[in-house]
């Protein structure tokens, strides 16, 4: 049966890491993966041609795939728009809201050959692997009431921060499960002392845990999350959080591998329908100047064959085929070090084909 | 004229740091300073003894002093109070709001001698000098409807972000003052391209600087300030945001140094009346060991000195002799290096008076 991918290339860098990933499509297809791949629009992409970040078209064909791949969204050009709802961004929350993208895995994974990339101290973060769960259709990027209005003769603005225990309870679900394959150890971040929807969250996490006795449940503070991100990151397994705390606390950890540039995540939803994209952005600095680094985008690729598609062997192979480039020495700019070799968006997408 | 302190040592460590400050201010009287200093109970031992985490005394005494030093509040004894009204937390939200303390001011500075404390590599931070300006009365921690409730059968947490252009005005004028004062830098955080408040705080933020045309305003979105923080930390001058976010970021920002034991905070009013405390928490693992750093305590009391008391030859010497310790090899755990003298609370606290 051939399985329906999506690829939707979006802005900034987002068009030429995605030329790679459909490269590797193609030669996925080659070694015999019944895959059928579309492109459409998402974005400013999608704006610049029909005034819309997620146009109907590129909505039904993203419900009718077996797996999306998205480059990514967003750059100055569309930042002064001043309805909110028209904003590149807009687009790709539509798509997880739409397809009921709850589940959101953010992998951040230090590779040994990058170890010098890191800010940290290396002892710090070598062998790091954390994973962490933000919960990705909830909370304050999609409660309600939310906007901004007059109130005592001047302009206010205000958003609501809402969780029901059955959101609480899908993602908790998604992150026990995840801490059982790995270390077994999860820690769940809130802001319980001050936020009531956190401590709501505090108690289902609690709750929850005893359906999961092999699996270790510390609670942390966001604020004390951040730091100890930076302190000793290497004290996580699985961490699970909510939309916004997920948002910050994931993008601080994958810095932290210095490796952003090589970081997929996935996005599921009840039925593992998922949507795949880098962790890194749009990067509009770097845009179409071919020297963007495709391996997040290409990793994105091994992760949905893996999640998606239940192809295990070709997603160890793509995985494989990035390990050996950077055996090799091979380094887009973002991870450049000395003594290795500099290489462009396309020079990179061609060593991986070649290794793969 | 006789100046009021009112200091509230709180839970954790803070009664011993406290202990430390206090000896300070002894010490500043018999240089002539002409204070009187109180003592009160906030936070859990607030509740043990009142069932009231702010007991009227308290707030009472606070609001006519001239200034207020807190050492820490919280811990795990008080954590599974149902109630979260009378958490040790809201003791320290209950100040805050009645005193209107809305300017919190977060220095992450790191020390030189210290420089091999910070999990960073040296040539990130050394020379690391950002002032985080942190609203701290309003958003998300105060704002109303707030709890938790029954909605079609189950359970819902809700919080509300919200500021009012007043509010984003009042801190935006304080942080901008503080970038005139120092490297003209001030970078706004928000996440204006989803939330609708800091569409508005951005929106103030970009107003207010038209009359401040002596200091580079940039915006960043929060995600990307957390990556900021731990890629390249020196590229910061003044950050400014608001409660929840600042709440994050000031505490990685603090830990980027390393030397988390070693920073003050100040949170103003519009009155110039202060409230000093530590950076760090009430660290509950450690207190009552003698081992916690009463350095971020003592140099409380110099920001303290200098914000709220207009002495700041006062403050310059106990900043001296902090460095003068330092200088000495003298460290407490926290900050702790091969070769240098291992030293508790109390004989951190003699030396610094020795050299005072
Ligand atoms: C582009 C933006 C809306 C998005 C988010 O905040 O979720 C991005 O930062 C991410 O983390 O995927
Ligand atoms: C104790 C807690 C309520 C407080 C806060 O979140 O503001 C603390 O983390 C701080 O930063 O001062």
């Amino acid at each position: 049966m051939t399985r329906k991918i999506l690829l939707l290339p979006g802005d900034g860098i987002g068009p030429e890491i995605s030329l790679q990933a459909s490269r590797l499509l193609a030669a996925c297809q080659e070694s015999g993966l019944d895959i059928d791949v579309e492109e459409a629009l998402v974005g400013g992409a999608a704006y610049d041609a029909h005034l819309e970040p997620l146009p109907p078209e590129t909505l039904q064909k993203a419900k009718a795939a077996d797996a999306i791949l998205l480059g990514a969204v967003g750059g100055p050009k569309w930042d002064t728009l001043e309805d909110l709802s028209k904003r590149p961004e807009k687009g790709l929350l539509g798509l997880r809201k739409h397809l009921g993208l709850f589940g959101n895995l953010r992998p951040a994974i230090l590779y040994p050959q990058l170890v010098e990339a890191s800010s940290l101290k290396p002892e710090l973060v070598s062998g790091l692997d954390i994973m962490i769960v933000r919960e990705l259709t909830g909370g304050i990027y999609f409660g309600q009431p939310r906007g901004i209005e007059i109130r005592d003769g001047e302009r206010v603005g205000f958003n609501t921060y809402v969780y029901s225990e059955s959101e609480i309870e899908r993602i908790g679900r998604v992150a026990f499960e995840m801490a059982r394959k790995r270390g077994k150890k999860l820690c769940s971040v809130d802001k319980a002392n001050v936020l009531e929807v956190t401590m709501l969250w505090r108690e289902v996490m609690t709750r929850l845990a005893q359906e999961y006795l092999d699996v270790e449940l510390t609670h942390m503070y966001v604020d004390n999350a951040a730091m100890q991100l930076v302190r000793a990151p290497k004290q996580f397994d699985v961490i699970v959080t909510g939309n916004m705390f997920g948002d910050i606390l994931s993008d601080a950890a994958a810095m932290l591998t210095g490796s952003i540039g090589m970081l997929p995540s996935a996005s599921l939803n009840e039925s593992g329908q998922g949507m795949y994209e880098p962790c890194h952005g749009s990067a509009p600095d770097i845009a179409g100047k071919n020297v963007a680094n495709p391996l997040a985008m290409m990793l994105s690729v091994a992760m949905m064959l893996r999640y998606s598609l239940s192809e295990p062997a070709l997603a160890e192979r793509i995985e494989a085929a990035v390990g050996q480039v950077l055996d090799d020495g091979l380094r887009t700019a973002d991870i450049a070090s000395d003594g290795m070799q500099a290489v462009s968006t396309q020079a990179m997408g061609d060593a991986v084909l070649a290794a793969f």
